[in-house]
């Protein structure tokens, strides 16, 4: 079977997705090519790849949750503001009494990129706060990296996992695997490969790529993907757009034109719509589309939250 | 005898001052009474009274050692440069592998003035790391209550201090207590305390006063610092001037005429000031009135560490 022009029989619950991971302060140098060590102002912005993807995906107009924990403090204060104002389901969202709201120093240079995190509540979601029928009422459960890096959140993401595998909820993962965030041990990468086994879609940057197998060519992390038991993995290259696969046969689609002033959250952005499409009854290849064609449109302004137009109008812009 | 009168017999050692405590990248809210649940911009400031008392006390041409620790990262680096520049010693600067250096995000604002720390390496001096022939060599020991707040740097820190007493050194404790950094136990108090019995002088603000006691009056927080044993109080009341007393006699000191720009660090300045009186063979009043003289001059720029003249010219701008 050709997994990329199948249409998914949905699950049933009334929340289109679940995203289980980090909310976060992203203070970002101002100024270009400025190193870490010497950068002296810094502008905060909502950040956190599960968040971003949860508010995208609301701006196409699904119903989504948000399971996360943050501090309570005045940084935890402004991310939940951010979030009730873009109409996210909070009941999951946790408020650690001691612990600080999660925040990394980001320098967005591009000779030089580095950050440099400042962890928190993030680390400490806590299964016995999470309400479970959340993830029963929900179509999808995403996943990200991140948040698996410490215990004791990832003891609850593999549990929030373990059950949204088990009521057959359709399980997208985001394996964005840093070494730099999984100090306790070594064993991250073995955790990585086992859950890009039990997902149904992973989408991995080439970054990711690397940073998980070294260097290899595309097609060769998408076989590797692959072997680990990803079901459909959608490798995505920047300019040079996306390779996608399954077990059976591999598409290439190229970018969108588009008019680039700021990539980030471009990979959040194409979760959105890549989800959305699914959720509309496309085939993964049209959803596929319908991701490249959201993230075209978030390219063109400054930060992760930049305005999407709706479902439609990505739709008809280019011709999906 | 009247202490406010006695001219210290200074131990002996090559460095003028140990100060042991807290070094930290400072984050301050640009544009003025902007809460930090909303302000967008911060700038970097170097920060930690251990840290400025040390610089301002190198200005003043003494020597000086810092006993901290930051994180093996960018903002460390930052740090360092500016210790190194400054010419401080940092032997006994610990630099931790996997935890961060502390940052404190603070909003000036004058109606609602907060903070928001993100400890890390701080937290973590570790005692077998000390150095020492550092304090066995230095005049005067300097100890922040900051660095006491947590331990394992709070046993630590009470090790230097015992090693330090039994030295025969001359021991300033800064005592500014803010429960909010004690998050282990509620004994902060009884330390805090403890210590000021130990100590030669101690030098609080009226906030530090009020934060330790409750509401009480000037006069009646001195006496209540002089019977926890403290040897000699030096409260310091921003425009209204210091109040300084022993178990005899209590002085009065009114603030030298200045334009004050920002008094940021203003406190720092003062100890800077007033222990190179003291290392200068002044008597405890007259070291005080170089304590204030420092701080006119530090008032007039913006910054902790804003520029600030040589002893002499201190000494004779204000006929001290």
């Amino acid at each position: 079977m050709n997994l990329l022009k199948q249409k998914y029989t949905l699950p049933a619950g009334k929340i289109d997705l679940t995203s289980f991971g980090e909310v976060l302060v992203d203070l970002i140098t101002t100024g270009e090519d400025m190193a870490l060590a010497k950068a002296t102002l810094f502008q905060r912005y909502f950040g956190g790849a599960a968040a971003n993807v949860a508010i995208n995906m609301k701006k196409l107009d699904n119903k989504c949750a948000l399971i996360s924990r943050v501090g309570d403090d005045s940084l935890g204060q402004y991310l939940k503001n951010i979030l009730v104002k873009e109409k996210i389901n909070i009941e999951g969202l946790q408020c650690d009494p001691t612990r600080r709201t999660p925040l990394i120093l980001v320098n967005k240079s591009k000779k030089t990129p580095s950050w440099l995190p400042y962890r928190g509540a993030d680390r400490y979601i806590e299964d016995k706060e999470i309400n479970y029928r959340l993830i029963k009422n929900s179509k999808i459960f995403f996943l990200t990296t991140f948040i698996l890096s410490q215990k004791p959140s990832r003891t609850t993401a593999l549990r929030a996992l373990d059950y949204a595998l088990q009521e057959d909820k359709i399980i997208a993962f985001d394996p964005c695997y840093r070494p730099q965030l999984w100090p306790e041990e070594n064993n991250g990468y073995q955790l990585v490969k086992r859950i890009i086994g039990t997902a149904d879609f992973i989408k991995p940057s080439l970054d990711d790529a690397h940073s998980f197998f070294g260097p290899d060519t595309p097609e060769n992390y998408l076989q590797r993907y692959l072997k680990l038991g990803a079901k459909i993995v959608i490798l995505t290259m920047g300019e040079a757009g996306v390779l996608a696969g399954d077990e059976k046969t591999t598409i290439r689609i190229p970018i969108y034109p588009t008019t680039a002033v700021d990539v980030t959250g471009a990979g959040d952005s194409f979760w959105a719509g890549f989800m959305t499409g699914i959720l509309s009854g496309f085939t993964v290849e049209r959803s596929i589309k319908l991701g490249s064609g959201t993230a075209a449109y978030k390219v063109k302004n400054i930060g992760a939250l930049s305005p999407i137009p709706g479902k439609e109008e990505i739709i008809s812009s280019f011709n999906i």
